[in-house]
């Protein structure tokens, strides 16, 4: 899936490593080859290719420094949040030095009234939810696994609740980021919105660590609902399914999760939640509002799903139906692995426009009965963006083509259909061979440009999102 | 407010003017000095400094031959939309040819199932709003002049709306704009999210067409609500009106509008439009959902009002009554230039954090009482925007020192509480002066970086946002 992993220069590197030990001690600057793996390991398939050390980060100023050591000896630097990304954001192709901000997971100010907060990079969203609940306040986004919020930001993540909250793109307000130069930049002040000069702020969220180590952010934040319901409808085909939520929409109802399993991934989840439901596809719903909003929202919602043959629906308030339902959804991955004990997980993700969504679902289900491959799906469909989890023999050289081989489909069939090749997971290392065809060469010759100003001697996260030479 | 005129070489531009000539002939190609005064104008005080000739253009291709002509022989090219920007920016300071977008108004695909819409840079809000209706749709941003989809995108506005929908930025899902190359960049396709790599989308949005000349959008689309309700309520404060903004959209009351009018706006709208509302600071709201849904918004904005001491709130679901409710906020502008028949109308806007807004507001308040000048304001209050617009004789010295000492210290304070010095209208050449305080060196640095990256010449808008020597 990528090059060889090849350190730029030892001696540079060595010299890099020795300043970091003099400066941070051996305590903060680990090189066993452990804690390398597992600063360059996935949650993917991508093959590990370690740092040379890492470094334990406590503060910006810490990150400062380890980059003006670092660009002094011109080697790379990779940032590491809580190790979820998946598509090889955290391997080093060209060696390097991994910062771990774990340790820099302090919430340094609620603003209720305004409804922010400012983080370190290495809070999680669970810890940020904990620490918010007592105030009636919650950050939204949700991809699933307990990532840091500087990583989310990173990899521009979202989930299942973006239908109703946006992404990472709509919810930070401002960021404070390391350049390669070692100076921290401040992209934003705190106001909800401002048309003074260039959106740094967006300009680094996504950017995965290639243009600047992000050491602060300021989040939009929200009221926790007066009231939530949330249900699971079967749907006779995916169209159907797939076509509610288009309506739903349309309709305007302010869904704030509408997420689709496949007939396969409600097998996986049947055995593995003991959910008990009908193995068909499936959307999973959940509104926000007041009491009597819900209760409209989820009548308005029957009534769609019953006018595309979908049902029984059943919604509950109860947090713990609520609570089962969603874990059930968040255990997708489990499920999915327990279909295939001893498999490799490939998770993979693309995104369309929602009127093609269900041809692109549809499609990609066809392309998996002829690999004869096992790969569930779900969706956040309100999204038009969906996940398939390739279960995969990593020994089996032929049937790992075949699985790149739908993986390459999947992510031609999507840019084909005027979406993109990846939603919410990123580039990283893994979907860089398809940005040519997703924006064109124009588009990457300015994203190059960008790089090459911000970076020029390419030591932030190299070998990622888009090739210099 | 700004530098003399100065072309950078008047031979290189009447060279790029004959062969502007030659390429579209006279017809489209104008250096009257009428069309060039029109083109360099801005709503605003800002000092008329027209461009050396304007090229009306019919297509993308036509954008790219004039940049192609102009980088040939480093000559400015200045994008020219409704003419509605308020900070300069259509200004020619270096010289150079005005582009008008006037012409490519065509709207070029509605997909109402993917809630977008496809469309070339002149065409106007209103006529998309226009076109759109009978589809059920709508374009939510309002700024409220009848400005240009280009140029809203350019300047990152927003308007009345955005607390419930968003900004520009948030709105707008894929540009394509000719570089200083004469290259067209796509920045996204049509997914409703992507993490695929730099977000040039909401780089170029924003950029006063500095890094490019914009010549399609595909924007986001809205359900028209089922039902709207609006209404205004008088506050015997602006820091009661301001605390009832913040607890309408703490409570997740999800408020479609929510404007602060204070008192000397209030007069100025009694007159203007006949409200006969009584002269204290005023909210004026709306709501949009199902009719139950907006029953309940009004009801909980009811209470919060009296809560802080405001009322009484009526709230009115004939259209006739919320038109003409807007129609005077709308009006405001010409309202307020009514306070002082024959005076210059400055309007400028800042924006802070919501919970420093009513300080904001009465600081500026005194000010404006100190100065001895008449300034009303007006505000986008749940976002934490206003607007004051002096009415100021032009012709008076010491009048203009102390106009010029308000807005000054006005951006300065927004500064000072983590606010901005622009919340909508943009920097042009009118906040140039504002981006060292309230970004600080570092960001103006990586902001000056992907300028030079992008347009090495400078030649896409020159004298605008920052300065480059």
């Amino acid at each position: 899936m990528q090059d060889e992993a090849k350190p730029r220069d030892p001696k540079a590197t060595a010299a890099a490593v020795a300043e970091l030990l003099a400066a941070f001690g051996n305590n903060r600057v680990v090189t066993s080859q452990t804690v390398r793996e597992q600063h360059g390991h996935t949650a993917s398939w991508h093959r590990n290719q370690p740092p040379e050390a890492v470094v334990f980060a406590q503060s910006a100023e810490d990150v400062q420094q380890v980059v003006r050591i670092c660009a002094a000896h011109r080697v790379p630097v990779i940032p590491f949040g809580a190790g979820s990304s998946l598509e090889g954001q955290l391997n080093a192709p060209q060696g390097g030095i991994s910062i771990d901000l774990h340790d820099m997971n302090r919430i340094l100010a609620v603003h209720a009234e305004d409804l922010d907060v400012v983080v370190e990079p290495g809070v999680t969203r669970k810890q940020l939810n904990d620490y918010l609940r007592d105030q009636g306040l919650f950050f939204p986004i949700d991809p699933g696994a307990d990532a840091s919020i500087g990583g989310m930001a990173a990899t521009r993540a979202s989930g299942t609740n973006a239908v109703r909250y946006g992404t990472m793109k709509d919810n930070v307000i401002a960021l404070k980021a390391v350049l390669a130069s070692g100076e921290i930049v401040t992209t934003a002040r705190r106001a909800k919105k401002s048309s003074a000069g260039y959106d740094l702020t967006r300009l680094l969220v996504g950017s995965e660590g290639t243009l600047g180590i992000i050491t602060e952010i300021t989040l939009r934040l929200h009221g926790i609902p007066e009231a939530i319901s949330a249900g699971s409808c079967p749907f006779p085909s995916v169209e159907a399914a797939c076509n509610a939520a288009i309506l739903t929409i349309q309709s305007g109802i302010p869904v704030a999760r509408i997420e689709l399993l496949d007939e396969l991934q409600v097998k996986a989840s049947n055995a593995y939640s003991k959910l008990g439901l009908p193995e068909m596809p499936l959307l999973c719903v959940e509104f926000h509002g007041s009491a009597a909003s819900v209760a409209e929202q989820s009548e308005s919602f029957g009534e769609i799903a019953k006018e595309l043959g979908g049902g029984p629906f059943e919604w509950a308030t109860r947090p713990e139906d609520r609570t089962r339902l969603w874990q059930a959804r968040h255990d997708g991955y489990w499920a999915a692995c327990g279909l295939r004990p001893g498999a490799q997980a490939v998770p993979t993700d693309v995104c369309v426009p929602i009127s093609r969504l269900a041809e692109c679902v549809v499609e990609s289900q066809r392309d998996v009965a002829v690999s004869g491959l096992i790969a569930p799906i779900v969706g956040h469909v309100g999204d038009g963006n969906f996940h398939m989890q390739l279960l995969v023999d990593v020994d089996d050289a032929d049937e790992m083509a075949r699985a790149e081989h739908l993986l390459h489909r999947l992510a031609e069939r999507a840019i084909a259909m005027d979406g993109t090749c990846t939603g919410e997971h990123g580039v990283g290392q893994g979907k860089m061979k398809y940005l040519a065809a997703e924006h064109g060469e124009v588009a990457l010759g300015a994203m190059r440009a960008i790089k090459r100003a911000l970076d020029p001697d390419n030591i932030m996260n190299p070998g990622k999102i888009i090739r210099l030479d």
